[in-house]
Parts: C-alpha cells; sequence; structure tokens
C-alpha cells in the first residue's frame, strides 16, 4: 500500500506543460504497479501553499504548548505538509524552470517542508532516503557545456536542499529545448526537444518502475 | 525628485530584521538627500504579490487587445510592479537567505517583473542601469573559502536575474551570522556578527550617499 506525493508547479495546467506531460507518465506507470496504493497531489500553481511566515518559522522551535494562537494556526498548516512528505514511500515533484530558478510557488513548499530537527539535520527524520523524482525541464538547454550552463539555478538548488538538506534519494529527468515548437528562432531545436521530450517520458516510466522494484526488495 | 523603490521581504517585521534593519540605514539616508523625493515601499513578506499565472505569463506575449478579462486582469496587476520598477531613479532589496535561497515572496515579484521584450532582453528597456542595492542577509557565513559557499544561491542567482537579465546596476551588501546572537553553538561568532551588521549599517549609508551623488552628476 504505497504511498506517492506528487507535487506540480507550473503554471500551465494539463499536457501542454513539459513537466506535467512527464509526472503524468511517471504517475500512471506508478498506479499500474499501485493500484491499492495512495497519491497524495498537490498542484502548487493552482492552489499555492502559503509562503512562509514568521509564526510558521518560530513555531518551528517552540515547544507546542508555547505557542501563541497565531503560531499554533500556521504551524498546523505546516505540519501537514510536513506529514505528507513523511507518510511518502516516493516523491514526485514537476520543477519546471522560470528567470533560471525553481518556481515561487514550489520555493513556498520547500520553506513549509524544511524543518530542522525533524525534516533536516537529524538522523531520526523519517524523510531521509525516501526516493524523489524530479521533472525539471526547462524552455532552452542548460546541460554541461552549453553557454547557459552557468545559469542553471534548478537542479543544483535542489541538489542542494533535497539531497544534501533533506537527505532524499534525488533523482533528476531534465525535458529541454520546451521552447523550440513555440518560438521561430528555436525551430531548428525542434527534433532535439522531440528527442528530449521521448527519452524524458521514457525516463518517467522506467523510474517509477524502479522505484517500485525498490520499495519491493 | 528622485524615486527609490524599496523592497523587503523578510518574514520578520521591524529592525528585529537583519536585512531591514540595513535597508532602514539605507532608506533613512537616502531621504535626507531627497526631503522632495518618492519612496515606493512594498513588504513583500505583509502583503504578497501573485506568483505568476499562466494568463499573466502568456499575455506579456499577446497584443494587449488580444487579451483575455482573465489576461487582462492578470497583466494589469503585472504592469503595476513593471511600471514601479520603470519609475526607479535607485532601487533597494532586503534579500535574506531562506534555506540557501531568496524568499518565496522576492521570487514572486521577480516573475512578476521579468519581461522579455519589455525589462529584459532589449535594448529599449527603461530599467537598465538603474541602481540597485541588495541587502543579502544570511543566518551563517558563505563567503568564499568557507564550508558553505557553495550553497550561496542568493547572490549568484541575483546576480543572474537583476545584472545579467535585467541589466541593473547591481550593489550587494552582505550582513552575516545574523543567528549569532540566538544559537547558543553560534556564541563565538558573535562578535563578527556584530562587526558585520555595524559594516553593512555604515555600507548603506554611505552606499545611499553614493548612488544620490551619482544621480546628481
Amino acid at each position: 500500500m504505497a504511498t506517492l506525493l506528487h507535487l506540480d508547479s507550473s503554471v500551465f495546467p494539463g499536457p501542454a506543460s513539459a513537466s506535467r506531460a512527464v509526472t503524468d507518465a511517471f504517475r500512471k506507470t506508478w498506479e499500474e504497479q499501485h493500484p491499492q496504493g495512495t497519491v497524495i497531489y498537490r498542484d502548487l500553481a493552482a492552489e499555492p501553499v502559503p509562503h512562509i511566515t514568521a509564526d510558521a518559522h518560530t513555531a518551528g522551535f517552540a515547544a507546542p504548548d508555547a505557542h501563541t494562537p497565531e503560531q499554533a494556526a500556521a504551524f498546523a498548516e505546516r505540519v501537514q505538509l510536513i506529514e505528507e512528505l513523511e507518510r511518502a514511500d516516493a516523491i514526485l515533484i514537476g520543477a519546471p524552470m522560470y528567470n533560471f530558478a525553481i518556481p515561487s510557488t514550489l520555493k513556498a513548499w520547500l520553506d513549509n517542508v524544511v524543518l530542522i530537527g525533524r525534516t533536516a539535520m537529524t538522523e531520526e527524520s523519517k524523510v531521509k532516503g525516501t526516493p524523489v523524482t524530479v521533472v525539471a525541464s526547462r524552455g532552452g538547454s542548460y546541460a554541461p557545456g552549453t553557454p547557459r550552463e552557468p545559469y542553471e539555478y534548478v537542479q543544483n538548488y535542489l541538489t542542494a536542499i533535497l539531497a544534501d538538506t533533506l537527505a532524499l534519494d534525488l533523482h533528476f529527468i531534465v525535458p529541454e529545448l520546451t521552447m523550440a515548437p513555440h518560438n521561430p528562432a528555436m525551430s531548428e531545436l525542434v527534433p532535439l526537444f522531440e528527442a528530449s521530450r521521448t527519452q524524458a517520458l521514457d525516463a518517467a516510466a522506467a523510474k517509477a518502475k524502479e522505484v517500485t522494484e525498490r520499495l519491493a526488495a
């Protein structure tokens, strides 16, 4: 009875979103393998979680019975997000690149779930080791050796947070050049875009199977 | 009659916020030099601007008379933020580090104001060359040579966006070790924190004067 936590953060709904098309492919394969399983889904673009606040932040470092009513209310929302993360046997995140970095809605979610002493910087973390698959789509290419490589602030930042801070078992799938079909200046790159998309869809299905097998082992 | 655009994004109100204490110092000096000037102020933590949406994004690339009502409404909010930026003779941003990166509220503002063909990637940008002072406060030290240097995703990211993308004239003031007075494990670092704070407050006042002199020249 495995639980998947699935987050999307593209502003575009449906398969018009390159990241959602690939998270959908992962999820469909996952659901085939786990017909009795649970999927916790959050569309961070359609229903953003709150930005972190002073009350939500300070509540994380105070004893619950010392919380003010404002801290208690803010922390309850935060704990709900943390519990979803803790319940997950696997995590799937759609993380398109906007202005070289993750969407503000995904940063808001991260600021809520990173809590020192519970999900971070503690051996007792219930989330450490959980496999997380991040679909890091982007309009251009920021691959090693490309001119835009220095502007890649999605994979390197999410490695710092998801792998180094939350100690998750992190894997990226990177559909790139997603602007090619929409930008005449990129028309020569359409075949590369299409190859990248096909590769990403295949990788998503394969990763869902691999994570399933690992959980069963 | 100079105009300053002043943004804060710390979740903590008042001078308890390390970044607000330093943006305040800049602003006070600025106001002394510009008694008839205008300050446009946004507290992004207290009153967050909307996350970018599909309507607000796509509206930026469509002729206004082709906008749907939803696009028109979303774009109007975006244009207001862009016009504030365009009106500014100088910009001041409080950008504390949360989980190694800028607050989600500041990313939401950036996603609204970066618009290709208006504020970015065009010679006709009205914002290029505007001096921007960023107060990049952080709880520890991420200075070159420190163990945490690889986790510095505030200055390098804001350089990519504010300098390389918006072509602003970017200057950082970096109050560091701000957690030292609050974390017993950092007690030995309190004198370094205090020196960093004093240096930042002095630098803020000096920078406000220097920007003023440059605008007058």
